[in-house]
């Protein structure tokens, strides 16, 4: 079975991730996937590229772009947040609540209608459950996703506790050679590129693709270690990187750049809107 | 004088930049300086919108754009990071390193260097140096900027621990009405937009910019609350808004878009580079 890491502890959404792509490895960092892959330690990985509400994942993008892996996929997790507790504990008993931070300001609205509960950090969601069910104290609860909690054990005080259901995460299935795997969906192309200095530079780099008739879904730009206020370009293109138009559109963005690399072609999640 | 509120404790990065402006006020969120100087409770605020390696940062940017406020200046903050610990700790006893995240991952070589010390999360930097400082442990320490630690009474066992020297932080300045701030410094101007639905829609935007030879120094995408995988762009352009050139480009901007917003205009901070 294909081996497939994932960052965080069992549980995580990346756990959920990896698993439809076959078997779940943890690591610890992003990075740690990323090596893992690149070693051949694991035949894939997962990477957390962006969620609907708190955009582009940067860490995990920066990751992706410093190495040299292909995205041979790409697969959209609902992200659900579950208050987990020890058995025995209830909802009214509960004063501190561990998540990782982005967790807990999507649970805003929880917070202010419990207003007993004060949230506390942690590192990421699942391994919070796992310390809290550790400590065993029945004022403590931690906030993870519905995967997390079972396998230690633990309660659900209250379920679907997210502020925003529309909460979406998009997780791309990194390899070290280029082969798709076969979800089907629409295909699309994703390009990194740093362009060279001249005015107008990013909008003649988008009219490469537009005069081709092909949209771009997406645009991020990731700031360049030890060059301040200097930009790299990550745009997803729809299509396939054989594509004619897209060959020629790559070629005329290919002169207004210092570097540009073709990041791979995959199959869009039907889940991933459009 | 001036009243400038900020996201953090006293003697936080935010802090730094508040105090160019005017007296700073901490508050706990970036929601909340908003809020306090919409109220007029404050007359200026902070928003650390963008890092030289993080990145943007989302949730001070999401902040922004909730707003009706006007962005009227900018200041940039050189990021050091200090090991802040009690007076009588020395380096070799220190097991445990309390910081914001963001923090933490910004000193990665100093942990792998220094193997006896575990990095643990905090809510933010100035804040994890009064927790350690409270406690009085000597094998505890905290990881913040040179000016959170001289205010709890700590003791710096290292500087300039953070793996990249060019780490820098800008802050937007803030305001109710939209009277700039007197720095020196060439113009720029902020605009908000959400583009309408066609191919190419981006490719035409940035034109609109580039034909009237206006350069564009930064964009960002924010995703949209309850519509997956969509967004707004935020672009920060050469000149002040009511150049002639570009009237005409937010003209052209105007027509294909579904919202348009100028955030205002400012003097670049001369330190804030190209």
């Amino acid at each position: 079975m294909t081996q497939v890491g994932f960052q965080g502890e069992p549980g995580a959404f990346g756990d959920t991730a990896a698993r439809r792509f076959g078997e779940p490895v943890p690591f610890e960092s992003f990075e740690a996937v990323v090596t893992a892959v690149a070693a051949g330690v694991v035949d894939a990985g997962v990477l957390p590229v962006e969620n609907t509400l708190a955009g582009t994942v940067q860490r995990a993008t920066d990751a992706l772009l410093a190495s040299d892996l292909r995205v041979v996929g790409e697969v959209v997790v609902r992200v659900r947040h579950v208050l987990w507790a020890r058995p025995g504990a209830r909802l009214e008993d509960v004063r501190r609540v561990f998540s990782h931070p982005v967790a807990l300001a999507q649970c805003e609205r929880f917070f202010q209608q419990y207003r007993g509960l004060t949230p506390h950090v942690a590192a990421d969601t699942a391994g919070a459950v796992r310390e809290v069910l550790g400590r065993g104290n029945l004022d403590e609860a931690a906030i993870a996703g519905p995967d997390a909690g079972p396998r230690w054990g633990a309660v659900a005080l209250a379920e679907g506790i997210e502020s925003d259901p529309a909460n979406f995460t998009r997780f791309l299935l990194v390899s070290r050679d280029g082969t798709p795997m076969t979800i089907p969906g629409s295909p699309r192309t994703g390009v990194v590129f740093r362009l060279r200095h001249q005015p107008g530079a990013l909008a003649l780099a988008l009219a490469a693709f537009a005069d081709e008739g092909i949209d771009l879904t997406r645009i991020v730009s990731r700031p360049i270690e030890g060059r301040p206020w200097s930009y790299d370009f990550v745009v997803d293109a729809e299509g396939r990187h054989d594509d004619p138009g897209l060959i020629r559109a790559l070629a005329r963005l290919a002169a207004l750049t210092e570097r540009l690399r073709v990041l791979g072609s995959w199959s869009r999640d039907p889940l991933g809107g459009s």
